[in-house]
């Protein structure tokens, strides 16, 4: 008998019938008499409604509310999904994040997981129940509703997981697993059957739709095999795991475009000692997470000044603007200029390591593309370029074709 | 320096400009320095949807899961106002029933409040904040989420200001207050400036549909004054609080027409001591309330035997149906007969108890408008008939006429 852990994603659940296919992929396996925990997200669209009706209230809602507020979501989707599950004549009990004993820090919106006491999930399984738990959700220490950010639910799931030391933990989202490429942008992208911790967090924070980094981050950290498939079909999916030798065979595993993150350029920053850290001090003091940085000469002229570019996901952009319109008078900066239609094309491996010319066949693919590189930033096992949005599924195709065929 | 609790209902937060509305009234009160305590229901239309989601996935939807699901309801709602508050520069924090301390018994769909521990309301208050309770729901000393039934707001607020010794409870409506009829009925209906919580308990159980009686009851056991008034105006609204001498000098307060109960016969009961106690019990231990109950010569021939008629929500039909054909070999019964088509008509009042004729005055009305009777039920204060629901509001305004002109 094994303990398994399924999670499914808003798609999965996004009206009633789709919940009662969840349901029953779920009876085929606790037929074969194993123990299911099921994680699942808010159906799609309800997280977006919630969060319209909050803007109609307030343009930058209290975090703490907004918590309050989209907790609901996945409330919602537990208890249906309970409900599928007795009707199948299975024993099944709902659970919020807080009631399955995930304890966060209060940074609300985004918080951390700080531990998990999964006692009532325990004590349900070994009733005999199915345990579904709200994904993406927890409580502090002093019982407020806090939320994970984006991708929590996978972060649950993991989490979970690990904590429940489960035998397995599947993934299920509206792909079939890990691609070269996403095969709706290139044609020729291939399915892996497996991957690296290291190649899925490169992929997953440069914008492959599949997964947040921070639950691969944590999948690894706690050494839990995940596996990413389809909740459409019986395919097998991608397992992702630590990385085994012959995984360095191949130079390139895949290449991923991030549409959703924006550019913000800080013209004029006084050449100083201590400028930069003063800025992103500021917007990490905010939660806003920042991605690419990158510092140039400044344009202008005079006094030595210098241009500070960084990427940011699209929702921050408002609140990183306000953030930085408050400490303007202390760095002394010119203007700051802010650009969403950016894309940020990316290709990675372990492979890469050992290999050379990576970057600038990566480049020449580009060139070839037409495609003008605005930033770049590289590590062990990537590269990324901010390049215009417009030209974005065009660049990918031509580097795909140039490392992946 | 007044503490305040104030209610608004479904229709008053019916969508997010009304919501802003509820804000603007609980700033009024705010700068006058009092402190406020908000409960608030789910938005009008919320709960409908999420029950018809779970009627798609199941006929009888497990209890447990029910209250999962509709609490999210006035989470929601609780969310929003918070942030409402926060726009007009109020401090202000959410709670949802768990958080607010309220503590219930475990009988899903329809807990009953066991007691109220509210540590973090003081603590809000204390510090400044508007606090806003989600109304209708609760959990058990075991953690598991509860709703506690029809009317669940109007209990949590009067509960609330009993627990916190509130100086005011304010129900807000869509109605200007307690009337002698429902003025869409009744066009020469007035409304009362004063109610007892006995007459305003008839009216509550008869169907008026300002509020249901156990909050009424709860009020009158605690001596929580409460006053009913819209949220659409600043009309004072009808005080409802303990009975006074010169109350009794009007015969009847007030009409009322309940379209919502269902009317089931048991047919050919056989004619034993006990029958009915089994019946009663059974429908009590599946927590089906039932309203009025008659009992009647049987129609049939052969064995004594007689026919059981009584009362109920239309929404427990259902429920009832199910628990009455599990126990028919049991009880020996012949039939049930349900009829959803009728109409519970009362009136209500104390000076009833020291004027003859009221009862015969009440038929007469209804004879002269053509209406027959088909179960009758009374009280010192109150007589209620079960009528066709066709004529219901043609018997409604021929009985305001004879009482109440």
């Amino acid at each position: 008998m094994a303990l398994i852990v399924q999670k499914y994603g808003g798609t999965s659940v996004g009206n009633t019938d789709r919940i009662k296919n969840v349901a029953r992929r779920v009876a085929e396996y606790r037929a074969k008499g194993d123990q299911i925990v099921v994680v699942v997200s808010a159906m799609s669209g309800v997280t977006d409604n919630l969060i319209k009706m909050a803007k109609e209230i307030s343009p930058l809602p209290n975090e703490r509310e907004m918590d309050v507020l989209l907790s609901t979501g996945e409330q919602t989707t537990i208890a249906l999904t309970a409900m599928a599950l007795h009707s199948l004549g299975l024993k099944a009990v709902s659970l919020t994040g807080a009631q399955a004993g995930i304890v966060t820090d209060g940074v609300h919106t985004k918080a951390k997981i700080q531990n998990i006491t999964p006692k009532q999930v325990h004590e349900f399984l070994d009733d005999g129940n199915v345990v579904i738990v709200a994904g993406f959700q927890g409580q502090t220490a002093e019982g407020n509703i806090t939320t994970l950010g984006r991708g929590g639910s996978d972060l649950t799931a993991i989490a979970l997981a690990a904590a429940l030391k489960a035998d397995l933990c599947q993934i299920y989202t509206d792909v079939d697993g890990v691609y070269t490429a996403d095969p709706r942008l290139v044609p020729t992208a291939r399915k892996l059957e497996e991957i690296s911790y290291d190649e899925m967090l490169e992929l997953a924070s440069l914008g492959a739709k599949v997964m947040q980094s921070r639950s691969v981050e944590f999948a690894k950290k706690f050494g839990v095999i995940f596996e990413v498939r389809s909740s459409l079909n019986d395919n097998p999916g991608t397992i992702v795991k630590e990385e085994t030798k012959n995984m360095e065979d191949v130079v390139i595993r895949g290449v991923s475009l991030d549409k959703n993150q924006a550019k913000v350029t800080l013209a004029a920053v006084p050449d100083h000692p201590g400028m930069a850290a003063r800025i992103f001090r500021a917007l990490g003091d905010a939660s806003i997470n920042v991605d690419m940085i990158v510092q140039t000469a400044s344009h202008g002229s005079g006094t030595p000044a210098t241009d500070i570019s960084f990427t940011l996901d699209k929702p921050e952009l408002l609140k990183a603007q306000k953030v930085l319109a408050g400490i303007k008078s202390n760095i002394g900066y010119r203007e700051v200029i802010a650009d969403e239609n950016i894309g940020k094309l990316s290709i990675v491996g372990v492979g890469m390591r050992s290999h050379s010319g990576v970057a600038a066949k990566m480049f020449d693919a580009l060139a070839q593309a037409n495609v003008n590189i605005q930033m770049i930033s590289t590590s062990e096992i990537k590269i990324s370029v901010v390049i215009d949005l417009a030209k974005g599924e065009q660049a990918m195709k031509s580097v795909h074709a140039a490392f992946l065929g």
